[in-house]
């Protein structure tokens, strides 16, 4: 396992879905766990050494409202965490300032509300400055997607 | 000690003094700890385990922008505990939303923006529940505060 | 009786229910009152005498918009109060603030937008400091939840 | 006494000053009063009384934070309350959404975040619907408003 | 006429509808008139004058997004005028403050977020600084809401 | 005279001189008008007739607060309107949603919060449209200014 | 082609068929293009090189979220870059933010959230600056909409 | 160079020190450059090409209001891109929403407003991915942090 994704809630599992997905696409191994950093506090520094000890190399968490999970997790790794905001409340205004606004030295490398896929893509992209194979598959991705754009988007639209 | 006062970083002292100011008018014993949820974990639970050994009833926690703190210490205790919201960027919002949006089952009881005071009177509150010559003071208290309120602002003022 | 829960509006009780659940899961008596401070400002004083006569010891008060009930209790009493912000308009935005601000001397223990829930739960924890059976319970229930969380969740999920 | 000015602490007498000028510019009989919708509730409602009697017909209340005053003030009478915002945290959105979301019947003429002067304004307009020398002196301000801002401000100026 | 209701577009209808209702339930002659300060200026203007000379003696103003129409009319005259700020995007708050955050010396009369009803209630007790018997009716309205609220809600609900 | 700045207040001249700066470095001429929607409506028209009659191709107008004076104008003329929000409360976003908030076919081309040398420099591109020399100067100005940062800032700076 | 006309994403086409309404009412000349400034920059560039040597004179462009597009467009060119705010989380502040908080000299004239139609009238009144006839129609599309807006609200409405 | 910091405009040089102060505690090899995404976008897309071509790994990139710059860079490199918002208006929140809000695929690793340093931290996690000796460095960091952090505050301090 390469990325390890955390969240604390079942009800989070789809919009936390777009994480896993980019790391399907590019075949980088993942594991996820539901755990809770304020319900399950021990089992969650279980589960981060545990991880550690398995060779993962960036973490992803996301939760909504008082999100305390991904910066929970910033303090007890010095692996690069990726905070995902979930929309639970207030647009989701209360999760992303919960996440972003980390004290000095312990970061959180904040995506935007709800877009776990960035999430998982930050996590490629961090994992390809070892990984030239991935690079290029990162590279290629980029491409196509441009290419994929202006295929559909062509020369201008009705409008 | 029946009051553990917790609060993030030096910078923060003189915000949290006022929880102080309001257990030393009524002779309540506390004490008081810099301790970050973040930088010093295993600290922040040792201590913890330690206050609550002490006999301290309720928890009062003061933290800026991503405030973890006072969450992270009620995910550990089911003493009740007091959030205070510090103001260090984005007019505090960011603290009030990330100590007041708890998940479900981990509340904490959290008071206005930098108004540390107040949490040192809801401390007083939930001590006076089994303390009845704590509410007999109270009682007296608000009795003061008014006549004094009244007194300094008498039937009407000039403007 | 030991809590009493004060809500403004009969539109409120399906989101103060939470509050009651909390309560009825550890059998503590509670009683519930719609009253309202802008509307019968004499009878909320005249019930909450009463409820402080059969010994309530915690009040538990939700408003929507501006919502003054909370610190309108807790300006007549020194029994804690705990405030429960309900989104009625701006995500709940002004209800929040019209509860938790509230100025020195007279605090209101604010809980999440709509999480009446965690406002039984604070209510229990208070109860606890002078009741070592409900202490028990509370540190039961927690090690419960902690349990149930791991079985649901297990080891890792799909994704 | 036509005007009872309220409120809630003498930290607040700069800002509530406006409305005293406002009424002063059209010799309106008025009294100021510092008075706690939490701190002194009781002495409120004794001062609400004895300002009816003495013939006030519109009341000005002015509060910061979570600003329950003017719509304390609303629920105890039915002249007309106008309520004044005041910026004592979080740019005064606090007591703005306190002031101006009241609940249905009970209503708060709401003018802008520290513009007392306004709030005295409001009152002569009130006051003049049955006061045809106001109305006349209200008509003639306007016009010498007029009047001096175009003699300031000419047919343009250098920029 | 004694109070006329104006609002920016037909699709504002039903909000605006609750002025009304508060003003029928009164017996209170007004008219309601469908008129933009962006869109028809002179129109507004012409109409502001007929209704004034019609004896309209309040004026009621609603609007959303940009909401210039409440200012705009408090501009033209000294009569008072009662915003309501309507939600047509960002919760309302657009309008809000568009409506309440008037220059000095040109107050608006702001009201909560769609909250029509308590605009026609705001008016009905300006009139009754005028009119003896409106404002026995509206002591009685208050008496019986207060009656009706506590048969309605009795000594506690259940829970 | 081919642009026409009018703002609501002598107080928000240092504001507004940023955009007869823009206007200045082109030699394009313009007058500025201090004109209040709220104050002197019938002079702001007569004036807005008179500028149009003069020439005047693109209108600046500056407001804070409820920032109704873009709106007003641009509702008189089908000139372009550029509206610049300026912070007088609440970090200028009570102007800046009065400005760019406008209903459906009164457009006003919104800048940012008390960036009035904006306003000027879309004035000076819109005027540009039909002034090739003008269009020309805009082209150099950039190439200059690319030029001037570049040379400012080198090839990496020191940190 | 008069006016060019882009946006970020096809998801983003309803609100945007708002602005080529607008164009069409008066018979000008637009081409819409959906390219994002983060998904095919080169290709953005390419094309807006190719519309400006076809002539266009005004840009319109719309994005949500991170809203970059208006402002990546007017760092490219000196044509006047009309912005359109749409909402896509958080009711559209973060597009708006995006977009009317430019840097100083490279101004993007942005409208209202979601109000794609005022893109389309703001470029009409621009092109109308060199163009007669197309100025005559928009001074009878204002009477006509002011003609047709007392037509169908009358002298008053039922309320 | 492992790390390249770019930033919008000299104004910014102090907020940006601390992500120059983080590398250098750990000698890592960086270049800072002032680089504007609006004002230079060939220059910046020049540099972009040549600092990775000298091998650089990770992008720090921060800006205030309308911050395009970490989007802009993110859009053309697969390199990691860690946004800074900075506070130059609205506390920041127009930095931060323009920041962390990137659509779908072009993440932006976004840090706490004007919290450099943190930026700076989360490079240097992400280069330890593969640089053995680096991650032991960052280990020492922590437990020295938190050696320290214990030492200064102690067993509780007074207040």
């Amino acid at each position: 396992m390469r990325v390890a994704i955390f969240f604390g809630s079942k009800s989070d599992t789809e919009v936390m879905r777009g994480a896993a997905n980019a790391l399907k696409e590019f075949n980088v191994d993942y594991k996820a766990f539901i755990l809770s950093a304020h319900r399950v506090p021990e089992k969650l520094e279980e589960t981060l050494e545990k991880v550690e000890k398995d060779g993962c190399e960036v973490i992803i968490a996301g939760a909504g409202l008082a999100a305390h999970l991904p910066g929970v997790i910033a303090s007890k790794t010095i692996l690069p965490v990726i905070g995902v905001p979930i929309n639970a409340a207030i647009q989701g205004l209360d999760s992303l300032y919960s996440i972003v606004q980390m004290p000095k030295a312990i970061p959180v490398a904040t995506v935007g509300i709800n877009n776990s896929y960035n999430a998982g893509m930050l996590a490629l992209q961090m994992l390809a400055l070892k990984d030239e194979k991935l690079k290029d598959k990162l590279i290629d991705f980029r491409l196509n997607m441009k290419k994929k754009f202006i295929e559909e988007n062509g020369e201008g639209v009705e409008l």
